[in-house]
């Protein structure tokens, strides 16, 4: 289910039942309050996110021409026939301006603010706002069978079973909406005179129509002299008092993300983003800033000889800020690439002009330490870093920290971690590893908000390159450090709100602990695994070298398979899967990152055991 | 009010009265389901981001050093003497690692969280947590005088106004602490059994300890095989199921930002972050991006000719990677500087090697349209685009956007418009006034959250630099405007929910119109210049240069000032001020950017003269 982003209102009609109210303006431009209720309208659809309108304008059109200079989102079409014509012809007309789904309103309704929040939150794409009894003399009843409409009538005996009345508020798809200019088309053979309502009605048997029902909305239309002094004397300071106490009461769905990060996080972490405004230059925030930093060092054991540098930044971000600063001009470091991150790295020094040896590697096969060492002997005085992804997602494998770590350090190089899968995932000690830089964000295992990256490092390395000609700028990791130990501030304007939800992540990791968590993420990884075994699928990466915290799984050689129906059927249940990157073979992804368990697993694995069932897919070699 | 990072737990003392229960362990070592009372607490206490622990241990001491495998953020001590000393005396003995406000707690206590919420949120700096009538058998009676303790005594008979019951739980100011354990020496010498409590009413004449009242606060300590059976039986049960129910409630308070950014939010903006968790790379959220490009192009009317490319950075951000990416090698920026974010632009340029002709004027002084003419002729055939800020804060000028189109016009060189605190505060038509290129960030006058900075650009224009060498990657402008267009999704993880808040801050923006934010803005400027006018001060830049926006205030000679004292008695008040960065007067800024009416400056005003009456600061000449 998609928020429409698109509204079309139907304001072409006459006021005739109004004359001595609105005199010489269409019915859109009754004032209640200090607007009119056309403009109350757009604030309200505004308010949930509508920022394309289109009106269809005829009876004094040139008011709602007005409105373009205050909304630039807003377009007017002319029905210019307005006066012998009915309301699905100003529909039909609009015809060139439609593309999308869209809200479809009429011009002259007051209503509270939950009506468009109730709509717009549907899980249907077709859907007629329906509202309790209002005795307004104009009623539109709605028949219904089960959650469908199957008819609109203003005689109540022609409705078998009431679902309620119509307020004149829909959401109408865009595919409905071409078969209803398809029926305009037909019916405006014999009449003009056809309501879109009627053709809603003539459009039921199609059985994709369902309604909302909210039973004490407070509403009118206002069509003749009762309805408006009802609306002022009653209906209006209703809607004024219930919108007032309305809050936006958001359901927040728990999705099992197993994308490689962002990750599934818990209520408290999404929650921790709410609070009151700060300038990130105040001593408060600071104090918050250094706490973060503390942990976020003290989570891979590096107390007293470490620091963290914090970016507002993807983990791209960080990692150039590593690459692109700690380099001397006359040395390389090298690359060691066995997925796109490692290619990544190799892209970035390319871009800056910073030296690199590559030690290229099949993106499903580990590193070999003996050629590793090779390349690094071969290439001794020139070498001053070694740089690799620990954890590489492009299938899931660990490359082997310790090895490569005892070979910096025996041919004295120093040693550049990208951690950003594996950082609080996997128990990592930079002290024992001896560790220069290691490189991480926000939004993985530690199970943040994405917005932050950074790089840890240690403090002698880092002293060394103070002097370096600087060849970067909002990434230069020595000037954003030495501007940390000088304010205790970030450098440029930090994403506050994700850094709070950073702060609330590292307690939870803290009350999880470090084997706790590790132990959770093996866990839910050999669920995963066996049950995909069971379902008959085989994975990239031989079993050694799984990270176990995302797994590639080569896709069934079966023509029934599709990647998109797949990811499609398992995100409408609240699953989101993730395409494979190897070059190798086509494979699909599935991370065990983020705040998810044994038993969320377990009920993916039925899901995905039911797709597999219901489209036949064989998993045979 | 700060949040407190460090607590103490008192865990020396012998589990005498236990004997039967405990045996050989400590009593914080007590087991209520499956967790011992120790970790139950620590596992509170980092919930509530305490992340530095000390814990005063003695009897059985083994038990809590091995908790520090598991909680890195754990210290121990030994009070060797625990067996002859009180309580305060193993509270001194911490005192080498002591040396911040402190959480104090007792480690055989169980307790609901509230009870940390409370002491956590409490404006007080130093306050002792009491709650309701217990029945203990062992209540410590705490009296009190207003909102101060005066004595605590297990003596009701010597409390004259009684306060509640002690529960063992306290926030102490590292300045308190000092002076407790002054106070503790000079008591060492007539006797060890000097207890905690003892001390804080030894101490109490200071009138500045006072305390927080939770009436029906589920609680109590562990002290004899009584207190264990009813804790088991009754309170432990009673504070699972209050644990269960707690819900986080946050008062989210309105502060008055007058910072020039990140500014004042309302309430809809910070709850929008607060969404289902998303993997960024599905077709829903790709949606969500294109909303806010095309909305984020409308606000400076640039329909058809104008798209707009997102990144995850600060604001400085997108400015590197327009410098960095549009200036062909064999040509030249100009840039005009008239305050440091001018100087900032050249300082990229230089990290780059981005070649700049620069026009450095006094940053308390406008453009001279006739010096800058003079320039742009001496270079012509080097010049390709002029960068400028178009309102820069550090003095608050408002740079003539108008007069330097027109002159980039007239000599066919490209314009970079800064328009960091200027766009959505200011109207801007990019088409009309021929900008190339134009940046801003999702947290000023836009009114979201910090995160997103974004370059809106001509298409034509941008399309230029398609062959461009690269000398950048993560803010290479072509590429990552490439990613958009094939994949309608952003080239690296983006700040999920800042984004979220942004599109809801558009909407507000539609909601306000362009003409209101506007007006609202110059209004609040003006009640704010009329009100210090009448206090005395006065204005670095001349009145008809003001952007409206920031306003930069020469500081009073008067000896009497203090930026920073004047800084936190308005924090304190709600209202956060911003320090100067004038190179030829000394000043301190005030901006009205952000969800801040006319009534707000009104009540900042009264403060602020409320402050200069109480330190009795002239701002005469």
């Amino acid at each position: 289910m998609n928020h429409v982003r698109h509204a079309v209102i139907l304001a072409a009609g006459i006021s005739s039942r109004l004359m001595g109210i609105v005199n010489d303006r269409p019915k859109g431009f009754l004032q209640f309050g200090n607007k009119s209720i056309i403009e109350e309208s757009i604030t309200k659809l505004i308010k949930v996110g509508i920022t394309n309108i289109v009106i269809v304008t005829g009876y004094h059109y040139k008011y709602y021409d007005k409105l373009k200079e205050k909304y630039p989102f807003i377009v007017t079409i002319k029905n210019r026939y307005f006066e012998n014509t009915g309301s699905m012809y100003s529909l039909f007309i609009a015809k060139e301006l439609i593309n999308n789904d869209f809200l479809l309103l009429e011009s002259d309704l007051i209503y509270e603010y939950k009506a468009l929040q109730v709509i717009q939150n549907s899980s249907f794409n077709n859907c007629i706002l329906l509202s309790g009894r209002t005795n307004s003399g104009d009623e539109v009843y709605v028949g219904i069978i089960e959650d469908r409409i199957v008819n609109l009538s203003k005689n109540p005996a022609v409705i078998k079973k009431l679902g309620g009345e119509l307020v004149g508020i829909s959401k109408i798809s865009y595919d409905l909406y071409k078969m209803m200019a398809e029926q305009g088309e037909k019916q405006f053979k014999k009449s003009q005179q056809y309501q879109y309502e009627d053709c809603l009605t003539d459009l039921s048997d199609l059985n994709i129509i369902n309604y909302e029902l909210v039973e004490d909305l407070a509403w009118t239309e206002i069509d003749d002299n009762n309805h408006f002094k009802k609306a002022k004397k009653i209906i209006y300071p209703l809607i004024q008092k219930k919108d007032s106490e309305f809050i936006i009461s958001k359901k927040i769905r728990r999705n099992i993300l197993l994308n490689p990060g962002p990750a599934t996080t818990t209520d408290t972490v999404k929650q921790s983003m709410v609070v009151e405004d700060i300038c990130p230059r105040e001593k408060e925030f600071g104090e918050l800033l250094e706490s973060i930093r503390e942990d976020l060092v003290r989570i891979v054991h590096g107390e007293d000889y470490y620091d963290v540098v914090l970016f507002a930044s993807s983990g791209t971000g960080a990692i150039e800020a590593c690459l692109t600063s700690v380099v001397p001009d006359n040395k390389s470091v090298m690359i060691i690439n066995n997925g796109a991150y490692g290619k990544r790295m190799q892209q970035i020094c390319n871009s800056f002009g910073v030296n690199h040896i590559d030690y290229n590697i099949d993106w499903s096969n580990p590193v070999d330490p003996r050629t590793l060492e090779t390349i690094i002997r071969e290439n001794k005085g020139e070498l001053s870093h070694i740089a690799f992804i620990h954890h590489e997602t492009t299938v899931g494998i660990l490359n082997p920290l310790e090895q490569i770590s005892k070979l910096a350090t025996k041919y004295d190089i120093e040693l550049i971690v990208d951690a950003m899968s594996s950082f609080a995932g996997i128990p990592i000690n930079v002290n024992i590893l001896n560790i220069h830089y290691l490189i991480s964000s926000a939004n993985k295992c530690i199970q943040g908000m994405a917005g932050i990256s950074f790089v840890i490092f240690n403090k002698t390395s880092l002293d060394k390159i103070k002097n370096f000609k600087k060849q970067n700028f909002y990434f230069n990791l020595y000037d954003n450090y030495r501007f940390f130990s000088q304010h205790n501030q970030m450098q440029f304007t930090p994403p506050v709100q994700v850094l709070y939800a950073l702060r609330q992540a590292i307690n939870e990791y803290f009350i999880e602990t470090e084997d706790g968590r590790a132990k959770r993420y093996t866990e839910t990884y050999e669920v995963l695994v066996t049950g995909l075994k069971k379902l008959g699928f085989k994975f990239l990466v031989k079993n050694n070298y799984h990270a176990k915290i995302l797994t590639a799984i080569i896709v069934p050689k079966d023509h029934n398979y599709n990647f998109t129906e797949m990811h499609d059927y398992l995100y409408e249940r609240g699953f989101t899967i993730y395409p494979g990157k190897s070059t190798k073979q086509n494979t699909f992804r599935l991370a065990n990152m983020g705040e998810i368990y044994k038993e969320d697993i377990v009920k993916f694995l039925k899901c995905l055991g039911n797709f597999k069932k219901i489209k036949n897919i064989s998993t045979a070699p």
